[in-house]
Parts: structure tokens; sequence; C-alpha cells
């Protein structure tokens, strides 16, 4: 539990501090970060972070071992030697206290036709409490946090007794390999946290997720001698469909899955980008859609793989274009495990602690059908791998918008977190 | 029938010019004259036929008006003022010959990925009696035969005593709006040949041709809330799925069209172009189809918009994502009738006697499940259209190509046919 006299201080202190964390967020949405185009802010993030005396790393992912990692994940279409990672850290005086990472992920979504937003998406609207952006909820806001928890311990008079890593890291929303490239680092902790928009709450358990893109490729049958199965937007539409099926028995097996067995349908298939063909008046010889599954923390990404690739095969029996020309499946970015957070740790002891005195309220668990970060720290590094953060609505959709005072106490949350889990020293 | 001698001088002057025509082709081909990218080619076309003494008349769709006129289709993306018409006319020297319009389009269909050509789509390869490209069948080998055809008669020292009007024109391919506008430029003749590959045959009746664009467009449920119909792509797919259903109504109907009510589904519906989504991971807020339907020539042009729009929207129902967000449908290009020339006229008649005299063998006949320009001559301005030129393979898909053979014999068949419509004078 918090002290009462300590938490009163680094409340006070988030409260001073918070237009110019308002102000610090407005600035990190306005930068367009998305996939391949982070280095802008990243730069900036580096510099803000150094003016704070941080010790800065700026590094790329072509500066780290990922290739042979079999954790790592295929990155297509963008340049690992542009995917620029920041790593600020403040030693302790002495080694002892407890170490923490605190970990936020600084790309974004593409946030679709311009005209759907009521603000525009990348200029930091505040209205009514709400800042809208994309990027705002996820993750712009718990960034916001974690920078301005350490300035409020700081401007507390306290100095926290074990290392802190603040990291900034790319491809949270492709690959993971950002993430991952912090520990082939060689960044380790006694615990991690990773605000994501949580919403006060902790993340018990996250799906994983594969990405793929289906290709369907071939020369057509003219369309005088057939009438179905002679056009590749529709035998892409018929892979659809049957990877549909396959989600439904998906969804049977992780019945059995010990975190996600009582949620309706957890495994959620997403065909998200679709493109083919070139002239209403031609036969569509090729089309390609960009998908996305998720799997169970109880299922093997293998397994799921080889999955998608025998309903893909089996589909092909029933159409006539694709019996002639074998459609592709790649795997283009995700091969994402789920993650539990085993109950019990010290470190979620600590965090429900703070919740509980910045919130007045207990510290609820969620599971999450999307995934994040924290597999790398807390299912390859065994490090205890809080999700926990701000909040707001319309990730990866329109008006996405963080909760402004959800933030606020999230940051003072994290605040106490940080100064028990790690300890802090007058002055 | 043509008289055997002039048909030999014709024969001998089209085999001289032949190695020129197939150069004039290949020059022809290596022009990527894609929609709105027409004018070097039209422009190239122009001196050609001046430099033979043609008074050629260029001018583009902007200097007609087609607005307004009940038959003009919408243009959209493209610039009327970008699109060059060329008609090079050869007025004979008294009035009195019959006089004919011989019409062919050089604007072509994209060539689709170029690695699935065996030759280059745009280098006008010549291996084994065949000319491979994107528009070397569909329909520059015509255009070639025209002028060529023209160029034996002068050979064969040959003067016609009837006006001719060889006139080049786009959107054939999209629109129809080019031939259109050779008749509101005010070019009439006695009867109109348009040679687009129909293999020697002569063409009774094609169908009718309409464009639409569907678009899914709207803020998706959240995937959380709901497990079906959240997703445009998804909804895009059910709606092509819908109009599926409504082609295979209107195929029952055409059973009653005197032309087409014995051929197997004549109603073609195609898919050609879709896209949708940005993200893999995000609930694709949007898509895009670009289709293509038929209708026989019995059939109401707006009668068959009407289904199209009343399938659209009785498929709304279905679906979560659509009956919160309706689709659109725009009619972005052909809204075209389909024609059927009627059998016993004289300009029939001479072509059927020209063919036969050059291949030894009768003029077939065929049915086309795809629009052409002859609509516009034969059914609203009451010259008797013949379809009827050269063959080859491949018409909008890969290693398009024509066959020379065929080229060579059907030049010499609209020599023939020429010189009996129009009469011919020696010198």
């Amino acid at each position: 539990m918090p002290d009462p006299a300590r938490l009163d201080r680094l409340r006070a202190a988030v409260e001073a501090n918070f237009a110019a964390q308002t102000a610090f967020l407005q600035e990190l949405v306005r930068f367009p970060s998305l996939r391949g185009r982070e280095a802008p802010l990243q730069d900036w993030f580096a510099r803000q972070m150094a003016a704070r005396g941080y010790a800065v790393d700026r590094y790329t992912l072509a500066d780290v071992p990922l290739e042979g990692h079999g954790k790592a994940a295929p990155m297509v279409d963008v340049d690992p030697a542009g995917s620029v990672q920041v790593v600020a850290t403040r030693r302790a005086r002495e080694a002892g206290g407890r170490s923490l990472i605190v970990q936020g992920h600084i790309d974004v979504v593409p946030e679709g036709p311009a005209a759907m937003w009521t603000h525009p998406p990348y200029a930091g609207t505040v209205r009514d409490g709400w800042l809208y952006g994309r990027g705002a909820n996820d993750m712009k806001a718990g960034v916001s946090a974690m920078v301005f928890a350490m300035d409020a311990i700081r401007d507390a008079g306290l100095t926290p007794a074990g290392d802190i890593h603040l990291q900034t890291v790319t491809e949270e929303e492709s690959t993971g390999n950002g993430a991952l490239s912090t520990l082939l680092r060689g960044y380790r902790a006694d615990a991690c946290l990773i605000p994501e928009p949580t919403a006060g709450t902790i993340t018990r358990a996250h799906t994983g997720t594969l990405w793929f893109r289906l290709r369907v490729r071939g020369v057509p049958v003219h369309v005088a001698v057939a009438d179905t199965g002679t056009n590749a937007i529709l035998s892409a539409l018929h892979l659809v469909t049957a990877l549909q099926r396959f989600t439904e028995a998906l969804n049977e097996l992780a019945k059995a899955d010990p975190s996600f067995g009582a949620m309706r349908n957890p495994i959620k298939f997403n065909p998200g980008i679709i493109r083919g063909g070139d002239w209403a008046s031609s036969t569509p010889a090729w089309c390609e859609v960009d998908c996305r599954i998720g799997l169970t923390p109880s299922m093997e990404v293998d397994e799921v793989r080889r999955g998608v690739e025998r309903a893909v095969e089996a589909a092909r029996a029933g159409d006539a274009f694709l019996s002639n020309n074998p459609p592709e499946v790649s795997w283009h970015g995700f091969l994402a495990d789920g993650y539990v957070l085993e109950p019990g740790s010290e470190a979620e002891r600590v965090l429900a602690a703070a919740h509980a005195a910045a919130f007045g309220a207990p510290m609820e668990e969620r599971l999450s059908t999307a995934v994040n970060d924290t597999r790398y720290y807390g299912r390859y590094y065994a490090t205890p791998a809080l999700c926990y953060g701000p909040g707001g609505e319309g990730n990866h959709g329109f008006d996405e918008r963080t909760n402004l005072d959800l933030l606020r106490k999230t940051t003072l949350s994290m605040a106490a977190f940080i100064a028990d889990w790690c300890g802090v020293e007058e002055g």
C-alpha cells in the first residue's frame, strides 16, 4: 500500500504537470507515426528524454540479431534499418533496488478516410475531457503516462532506488519485433509494465495473432467457357468463406482454453485489406487479401498456421479457378503467441495496491482478444509483464480518443507503482 | 461476288504490303494506349493518314456535345479533353457511290502483371505467325486492316467511288463515347464496318453492358460486439453474392430473347476490381467493387439498372453492417444497349461475298456476349453496322495475340468489300 503522504505528493506533482502532459501527448499525436514512418517521433522523443537527463540508447532493428531468433516475425515492405527504437535509462544511485522496464509502442495503424473523422486524425484536438487522434489512445496516452509518472516522482522530490528503462518501440501493430529488439539489445529488469489502454484494468491474458496474405493468381478460364470459378476475386471470396468456417472450428477448440474457455468466440478472423483486378470488364486474374486470425494462449502458432494452410488447400477442391491455380498463403507479419499473466506475482500485487490507492477502487482484470507486447518479457524472458494503462475508444477505428481523467489517474497509479516497486529515496 | 481479276490484284497488293502492315501493327501495339493515355497513338495515326493524303479531322470528346445526349455514358476519372479522336476521310471524285465508315478503337484495357506475359505486353513481338501484345488482337489488328485494305485498293491502281471515313476512336472499352462522338461530329455513311477480332465471322448480335461501382462505407460495429456483419469487405462480398443470384434471374429472363434465348447464360456478371481496408488488424470500414453486367438486346438499360439497385437494396436486410450503413451503387461507365444486325441487308450480302471470295468458304455468324461500337451506327443512326474482322486469342487476358494469316485474309476480304460496296474506278 503506497504511503498516503507520498501519494499526496505524487498526486500534486501529476496535477501540476498535467497541462504539460496533455501538450506532450498532443505532440506525440501530431507525428503520423505509421509503420515505417516512426523515426521522426522517435528522434524527437530521444531528445526529450536526453533533456530530462536520461541515458538514451537510440538504435534500429538492423542493429540487433533479429534474423534467426525463433520469435522474430517476418517484416515485409518495411526496412528494419528505418525502424528506430529508443531506450531511456535512469540508473539508481546504488544497485540493489528492484529494476523496472516501462514500455510503450509509438507505431499507429492507418487512419482510413480523413472524411470519416470528426476531428483531424493527427491534430491532437482536445474536447470535453477527451484527446482525439490516431494513436491518442493506442498507445501514446500510455507513453505520456510513463514519462510523466517519472516526472512526478522527480517533482515530488523522490529518486527511484532501482534502475528504470523507459522504452518506446515500433512494430507492435505488425510483428512485435520492436519489443523483441529491446531484449536482444540486452535490457532486462525484475518486472515490466506496458501501459496499453486497458482503462485501469490488468490484462490477465491475451490471445495471439497471426497475419497472412492470401494470393490468388493465375490465367483465368475464359468467361465464355464457364460461368463460375473463373474469377480471382470470387475465388478469394471463396477462401475467405472457408476461413470463416475454420475460425468457427477454432472457436470450438478454444472452449478448452483455461483463460478464454468461457468467452464466446475469442478467436477473431479479420480480412483487413483486399485488392484485385484492374478493369471492370476484364476477368480479374489476381486478388490478394491480408488477413489476421487469433489463437488462444494454449494453442501453438505452428499448429494454427498449418490449420490455415490446410483450410485453404481444402477449399481449392470446390473452386474451378483455384483447382487450376493453387493459391499462396504467405506469413507476412505477426506470428504471435498468446500470453497469460500468472496471478500472484509481487509485481502485480504492488500495482494493484497502487491502483486501489489512486482510484479508490480495486483493480479489475480483463481478457484481451488482441495481442500486446507483454508476451516477450513474460513468456520468453521470465519477467512478470503487466499490461495496465489509461483508456478511451476507437482504437483502429475512427474518432479514436483517450479520456484525460483516466489518463491523469493512471499516471498517478503508475507513479505510485514505480515508487513502491523500485523504492524511492528522498531528494 | 468480287471480280476475280480485281481480287487477284487486291491480293497481290495486300501480300506486297503485308510486311509493312505487320510493322504498322507493331507500332500501334507499342503505344500503351490505356484509357486516358490514347493521345500519343492518335497523334501518330493522324500523321500517318495525313501522309497518305487523307483529310484528317482530329478532335477531342470535349469538342462534341456529349452531355445531355441520351446515349452518352458517364466518364469518371478521365478528362474528355484528353480523349483524342481521328477521322481520316478519302472523298470520292464525284458524289454518287455508296459511302462507308470503317471504324476501330485504339484504347486497350490494362495488361495486368507483366510477369504473367510470355512476351512483354507492349513490345509487338512476332513469333510463329502470331503478333503478341495488349491490344494486338483487340483491336489494333483490325485498325491495321482498315488502313492496309485501303492501301491495297490504291496500290492495285483503283480509286473508290464513294466517300470513305476511317475512324479511330477511344472509350470503346469503357463507355462507347468515342463512337458516339463521330456521329455527333456529323459523320454519316451508307454502311459501317468495325473490324473487331471476330475471326472472319459476322456478329449477328451482341449483348449490352453496364458498369457500376459498389461502395460500402461506414463505421463498423466493434469486432468485440458482433462476430459477423462488422466488416466492409465481408459486406461487399455479401453484395457480390446477391448480384450473382440476380444474374441467375436475369439469365432466366434472357431465355425469351430472340437472339440469345438458346444460349446458356448469355448474361455475364463480373466483379472486375476490388479494393478495401488498409490494415490486416483493423476492421475495414470501406470496400469498393467495380462491376460489369450484361443484358440482352431485348432488355432495357434502365430496367436492368433498377434491377441491380433493387438487388443491392434487398441484400442489406441480411447484413448487420449494411443495415446500418447503406451501400452506394454508382454508374461510372457503360450504359450500353445490345444490338442485333438484322439479316438481309445489302451491306452484309456484299461483305459475305467478299469473304467467300477471299477465304474460299462462307462467312459464318456469331453471337457476342461482349459489347462493341456497332450499336451506335446500327441502333441509333439506322446505318447497317457490320462487326467483322481478324482473329486471335487472349483479349483482356495474358499473352493476347493476333493471327497474322487471319489478318492477311481479312485485310483482303475488307479490301474486296470496300471495292464492291463503294465501287472503284481504275486509276
